[in-house]
């Protein structure tokens, strides 16, 4: 069990089927059962699923005892989105020099163009 | 373990030293013996560390037999920042409607200003 939050929600994500839960709950909040219809599973499974969702503070459920929605906590995955940052910073670097040697080609080849 | 390629990204993630080994990779590539001792971590344990970064395609290792640099793949993230994409949406939507909210309290608290 990781310890740390940041480390749980990854963990929380590493799920197709808790992703696909996060995508349904992307449109409104809904039900444990209307969760559960898609999946082809039991209740307990889909219960097990949002409960390490919850965990990891991806999903809030209500405490109401016949009816227990299931609400998507976007705000959280935004811990997800800061790391990212530094390495989106990375890719972003990479595309720039990869645009400055285009650059550089095809300064090169206008050259080559005029001295012909 | 996870059978598909996003989930075996976020499992990846879901360790704050496995995040740390990347964060040192950000800098530039190195060797295993520069990345463990930071750690105070065995090899093996390092190297354990690497092999889920590899097979989840975060970081690429050398072939050379003596010197094995790990460098990082950045662009690996990118599936995990377009995931995020569609959440990212939900929580500008829900800072819109802050907004909208406190530009309605504003109008309101001026018209009562107003009519004073």
């Amino acid at each position: 069990m990781p310890a740390d939050a940041l480390s749980a929600k990854f963990a929380a994500l590493a799920d197709p089927t808790r992703r696909a839960i996060l995508a349904r709950l992307a449109l409104g909040e809904t039900s444990v059962g209307e969760l559960a219809a898609p999946f082809e599973m039991s209740l307990p499974a889909v219960s097990k699923h949002l409960k390490v969702l919850e965990n990891a503070g991806l999903i809030h459920r209500g405490r109401e005892a016949q009816w227990r929605p299931c609400r998507l906590e976007p705000e959280a995955l935004k811990a997800v989105d800061g790391w990212l940052e530094t390495y989106r910073r990375l890719w972003d670097e990479r595309l720039d020099r990869l645009d400055d040697y285009l650059k550089e080609l095809q300064g090169k080849a206008k050259k080559r163009g005029r001295s012909k």
